[in-house]
């Protein structure tokens, strides 16, 4: 039988990986100033959905919930409005 | 105070964007060929994530969470191939 300080230990590595991972993502962007291939639909619904997960959260009264999702909605978010500055400044030239 | 159905309105709501919010990026992966914007250590990290995820749904018996992650698991892992398909045609040129 597995205990379930294991099982939890695969739980919390699953949310650091699913959340650390936009990290190079972000990184990625700031330093190429390229957005072109990354979807702008995808963050749009991402940005939204992991806002949910937030307010599921507080309502839940879930902490480790609450803290995965606030730093996922923030480097998605980062990632999101490089994209609409791209996307608008295109529309803009 | 909020009705329980409700809270799980928000959970499902939250899943489902963040689940099907992949959809447009394969969707654009595969229409425009083009990945160069798209961070392989991201999709490297955030696939392994999603795969641990779905350990943690097996071992907790959890459908819902299986079911959320395993069709994140395959956008996510179609999106990781078609990077890794264009890393090594770049590197081979």
């Amino acid at each position: 039988m597995i205990a379930v300080d294991k099982i939890s230990l695969v739980g919390y590595g699953a949310a650091i990986c699913t959340t650390c991972s936009f990290i190079p993502q972000v990184w990625q962007v700031i330093q190429s100033r390229n957005t072109e291939s990354i979807s702008l639909l995808m963050y749009c619904i991402f940005v939204f959905g992991v806002f949910l997960w937030c307010v599921y959260g507080v309502v839940v009264r879930d902490l480790p919930l609450i803290m995965a999702n606030l730093i996922t909605l923030i480097l998605s978010g980062l990632i999101l409005a490089m994209k609409l500055r791209d996307t608008t400044s295109k529309v803009d030239n």
